[in-house]
């Protein structure tokens, strides 16, 4: 799994951090970016500033084969994510023609000025596109840069997924759902988890449900070493479980 | 609001990061914390690694009044947050008596040798407790320690909330909803901006809602200034606006 691309993405949020939403993006991104191969492997949350959010991209980017923003990107006082992606690579932030064009379209006679401040991007950035989705999705090198609103934040992620495709093969999952606790659990994880290397074994316990106690999951590229992992577990489970498997 | 005592949460979380489950803690955790005066300033979700973990906590605790942890704790071998955080203050994990004692009380005749696990602690921890709470919650210095298991974590929150009582003022907020958009509002907005220094604005256009197209807040924790802010905002607005106010 060391040979995964990585990934780390960045919500910029006033909003969540101050508890009036709850962040809904990243479990999209996440799910994206597993099935297209990629790990993910940190997300930082903080606040609408500039500065804070210059630096925070420059060291991801730094460490992680994608980062991926989400947030402040609009028109008003707080949008200030665009102005940061520059900044964190030093070059300027300029108007995109192409981008004014789609957004004097959109609007027709109603556009605004300040409609146009969606046609900003860093100096030297690329427009994704892919088929079915019109509005590009801007990137400068590793860093895409993607709207926080949960339904645009979604169509990007389309574009997004389209240029992920080749990045590596998925990783797959399966789970058992078991009436066991997990202290008695335990050294039968162990077992499996010291003998599945390859594997990423997870312990989950449920709190108050009649259907099940402990969820185990077992996670890898390699789908003979994943269905294995599961299978030695299977084995070593007292007659009458799992209750049922993923 | 420089002067507010600020805090990071630390979310670890393989299950998130790989889009098995949505993140449920933060938003309950930022309320708790902006109701208490707290600034929530950074969130970083990383993975089940020993390392990572200790180097996160050591890094933040520095930076914050204030660092909560969620997740990673329990009996398997993917819960290391205890030991992360002893490595981080480098001290020893340790089995702490009392808590060995609830939870031989709690579990009874069915107790398991992999239940103690629950007793471990880093040396020196702290032991936290409020009415009504029968568990404590687990604190060194700074850092508080708290399970990823929601419902769970909702219960180490009460007591957390009944210790931070007394950290600070709170944050007020008020909010107008109005059905204009986002780039005609923001003249208005930048005049707002610039003459309520104290108080943060922010403004957050919605999708598709036939309800309303712009909402826009208003923090602080000078009831007077946030009252003057929104008054401000109100008088800019053309007739028939705002939809409604909170």
């Amino acid at each position: 799994m060391t040979s995964s691309p990585t990934a780390a993405a960045i919500v910029v949020g006033n909003e969540i951090l101050s508890g009036k939403v709850s962040e809904a993006n990243v479990y999209e991104l996440a799910r994206v970016l597993r099935s297209s191969g990629v790990l993910l492997s940190r997300v930082v949350t903080i606040l609408d500033d500039v500065e804070t959010i210059a630096r925070e991209v420059k060291a991801l980017r730094a460490g992680f084969d994608y980062v991926i923003t989400s947030g402040g990107v609009g028109v008003t006082h707080d949008d200030v994510t665009i102005a940061a992606v520059a900044r964190a690579f030093g070059v300027p932030v300029v108007r995109d023609p192409e981008l004014e064009a789609l957004i004097r379209r959109h609007y027709g006679e109603r556009v605004h000025e300040n409609h146009l401040a969606l046609a900003n991007v860093p100096e030297g950035a690329r427009k994704l596109t892919a088929e079915g989705f019109a509005w590009p999705l801007v990137a400068i090198e590793n860093v895409y840069v993607l709207p926080g609103i949960p339904e645009i934040f979604q169509r990007k992620l389309g574009i997004l997924r389209a240029h992920l495709e080749k990045a590596g093969g998925p990783f797959l999952s399966r789970a058992a759902y078991t009436r066991m606790d997990e202290a008695v659990l335990k050294p039968l994880l162990d077992e499996v988890v010291a003998e599945n290397p390859a594997v990423e074994v997870g312990s989950y316990p449920r709190w108050n449900d009649p259907k099940y106690e402990t969820k185990v999951t077992f996670d890898g590229k390699d789908r003979e070493a994943v269905e294995s992992a599961l299978e030695h577990f299977l084995k070593l489970l007292p007659p009458g479980e799992p209750q049922w498997i993923e």
